[in-house]
């Protein structure tokens, strides 16, 4: 996220606006904790992960109230527009800050899920996704030596899309996420014996967080009491998040900040930024309530057809 | 490239074909260097850099008898489709190839600098991408403790596409390449003495091997010359090449080596891989003529502007 | 491991000797799992974790007329000398095998934990010390933005070496060890509760598998229960193992590798190799039944200093 | 370096003292470029690659006179004791700042060129040899996969301790040294052209920068001019330094700060801080005017052994 802080710092700077940075987020906003931000204290962030900013769950700020406070707050102290990093989450208390309060808003996508809709892309989903593969090739290393099945799980409460590119990425043998069709339980027991048959001793099988049959652990209780197979369970977990962020989180990070404070800065509001077929876009705040969208399937059978 | 080599090998196994390995590119196609490549060769070559298959340079290839030749090894020993993975020179060989004796070929864009026709991603480029802004960001730590100017040459013989992303990666002051406009050597400096009245004391310019005003090297010389200038050159050279691949170069290896047996065993042929608008695409391998693309203007103008 | 296996063969040719390499451990002496293993077969392995000639447990070397079929197994192939690379387990089985039936042994230490008695050091340690350093780098950046409280288990079932030296390299609050006096978990909680009055909001502590109070996670359970934190507990897990090796680990396997050929070749045996006082040095294979080492205290109680 | 800066401040804090930060080196002391440095200004440093002092070379402070005014900045300010972390240059200027003019000064090892009398390991040199082999790795996927010779050279003015451990970690063909005997070029040309014998098609040679044959790029001139060999050179220069810290770095520089202020308050000085048979020892300031260490032997010897 320090690339987009950056990116929104030095572009305002460059267009003759000051940048105020907002302490944990809609939580420092209620209570002005912010402070400026010269384009100084900006140096040496880029490659830093986590965010200089810090972040907080806010749940007050479902309120309306606590929203018009910080409405007001933000006219009193003259600021004219409201950059947010963050999910859908915070992408719906934008909204509503903009339509009930008038305050200009602009989102960035930032979280390693990759699930918001409309765009194809999130800040620090490459990141999370070199971060998870990387792990992984050590495991790796251990099962082929070992010649044993590991479960691993990755992030991703409701959305596969960490599991299935991770997989794919790390040659697993197979993928359990929440969007994959019912039977994945008999479709992953009916692999790994294919397999065994095939003189294939070591697997690999990528869990996401939110799948259906529950976690890594307990897909794995129920693989040794049904099968007695010998298995290990890995959760990646928070190992995930942080890290000094990929080149590619960098450049969107970059891009998306500045085009945000850009568009601020031509009097737009509302949006959020994306990457759609492959370049930058806006899309409207209030697509962030649209379903957010699936794994595409052919990944996910190609981790099928590769692992043979 | 051993990603998509993997994939080439286990997609035509699961529709029932066999792959031969062809060890040396074109070179081990004269010299029948080839043998049966069965599935379980492919394990765990997925997260290792460089080729299984090793590469050459095949000079040779250029002549039309040589090529006749590679077209009847092939037809005696029954190979009914060739898939290439390389970059512009290897690509004009197999549509040479598919043009003069009717051997079915397909491309898959194989080569760091992304340089290709049509194409937005070709393999290699995301790892190093990564790699380049890994180092550049272990010089930083020095530019920065030490207050020094770091010019960072980096690969790309005749495109900016990696000098002008890594650039941005890895927030550099600058960034000279191939394509910019002629001025570029009376920017750089007004940039750099710019940042110095600011107060910035460490500066890197990255600077593309096949830049205009020549190499790092010769911009050192010409700044210590005419500015009198302290400061280090570092050429990354050859480590950019190698090192395991990231998960973007591993998925897109994945994919294009799946889709492009499929696509031969349908029958089609003379075609090249790409990415066009995000996702996978075919382009005809005559495209492979057409002039190379440059790197976004825009993304260069963000070097100077985040950088400030 | 891969380091000492290249360095035995490497070494072995050296000397005009010939190099035969067991799979799956001491199952492989009895199922003669084995095949000569040329200088060539080691290229490009000294970069790999994991190792090349797989391992396995095997419960049946630990009965005397498995043992003895093991030695006949040697004979009969015209094997003069076993060079063995494991922990104390392996060890064992060595010098009972030497103390039996007169094979000639050599031992190299390999194990993460680090815990053999009368080396200061093992293959592995330094390689997984950097990896699980490296993840809790990440896991910080996000204890930092959110100002959290996490546990972060690592390897090392009776052993606190690996959880010591991680927790000073990783800037820990507090570390949690089996050899660690009794009040640990009373000394944690006053640790935090301190740490909390002064300011610092995020805090990590390294728990090592087989500490005494249980898990990370039964820590985490009863700090939750008493205290009400809000934390977060991570296990690390195999990701320590494997991944490709350290310097370190790779000039002393190297080392290692090399002098146990050698040394046999020189007519001695009964021995495992070391690190004592900074050098190489030989060991008898009996010291291995000592009790294993206990991190230094002194490290223990850096880790509370620096992390006020 | 941040770890011993973060080890000094904080043992220094849980002892009753306060720390300043000196800017820039002995520039700073003599511009009385300083401030105090409390514990919470560390937070967050110790993964950190470069220094948050800044650092700068003074040759001024060879000046007896210069030197005077640096001890008379000390004592108005009344400042106590002085670390220094640095190389045999720094540590010479403390040794004379404390006998010129009794400022207690304690020195800490921080010179990645690992090439300080008296003691086997200088902060740093554990990272620089752990991003050269990383570097060489990646090189090593190029020159197996094309079949080439590559010249790579490390850091080490005038001591090659870094070469002969990179080379033995990265499994090179051959190592060149400024301590190595005279003949080491013929010996290098044999040994290439055995390996060539032997099927080696690719090989890595180390070179310290400060080899008595030149450069790597005058050594690489030399085998084209009198052998024509097809080659690569590769300089890793300044990517050696920086980059977060190895483990083993972080925990010494830990030891080595806090051990710094504990003699300091203890009324010892005139001393600097070093590894000896393995374990933490005090050394006196003079001898670091005794002559540098050299490479051991054997090592260098095992990498040709190995690379058969």
């Amino acid at each position: 996220m320090n690339a987009a802080i950056r990116a929104v710092v030095r572009q305002a700077d460059a267009l003759g606006h000051e940048t105020w940075g907002i302490r944990h987020g809609y939580q420092g906003l209620l209570d002005k904790d912010w402070a400026p931000m010269p384009t100084r204290a900006c140096a040496n962030i880029l490659q830093r992960g986590g965010t200089v900013l810090h972040t907080a769950r806010c749940p007050e700020f479902l309120l309306p109230n606590r929203r018009a406070e910080a409405a007001e707050n933000l006219r009193a102290e003259g600021i004219q527009g409201l950059v947010v990093i963050g999910g859908d989450g915070s992408f719906r208390a934008a909204e509503a800050l903009q339509r009930e309060h008038g305050v200009p808003c602009a989102g960035i996508p930032g979280t390693i899920d990759n699930d918001l809709p409309g765009t194809e892309r999130t800040l620090g989903f490459d990141t999370a996704l070199n971060t998870a593969v990387e792990a992984i090739d050590r495991i790796r290393d251990t099962a082929s030596s070992h010649g044993r099945l590991f479960l691993v799980e990755v992030m991703g409460r409701s959305s596969g899309m960490l599991a299935v590119h991770t997989a794919l990425a790390c040659g697993a043998e197979a993928v359990l996420y929440p969007e994959s069709p019912d039977d994945s339980y008999e479709t992953l027991v009916a692999r790994l014996y294919a397999n065994w048959l095939r003189g294939k001793r070591s697997s690999i099988v990528v869990v996401a967080e939110g799948d259906g049959l529950g976690s890594a652990v307990a897909v794995g209780d129920r693989l040794r009491r049904d099968h007695g197979l010998d298995l290990r369970v890995v959760v990646l977990g928070h190992i995930q998040r942080g890290g000094s962020p990929s080149a590619l989180d960098r450049i969107w990070g970059s891009r998306w900040g500045a085009e945000a404070v850009r568009r601020l800065d031509a009097g737009e509001s509302g949006f959020y930024l994306g990457e759609v077929a492959g370049a930058l876009a806006l899309l409207p705040l209030a697509q962030v309530l649209d379903p957010h969208p699936s794994p595409p399937g052919d990944l996910s059978e190609l981790v099928g057809i590769l692992s043979r």
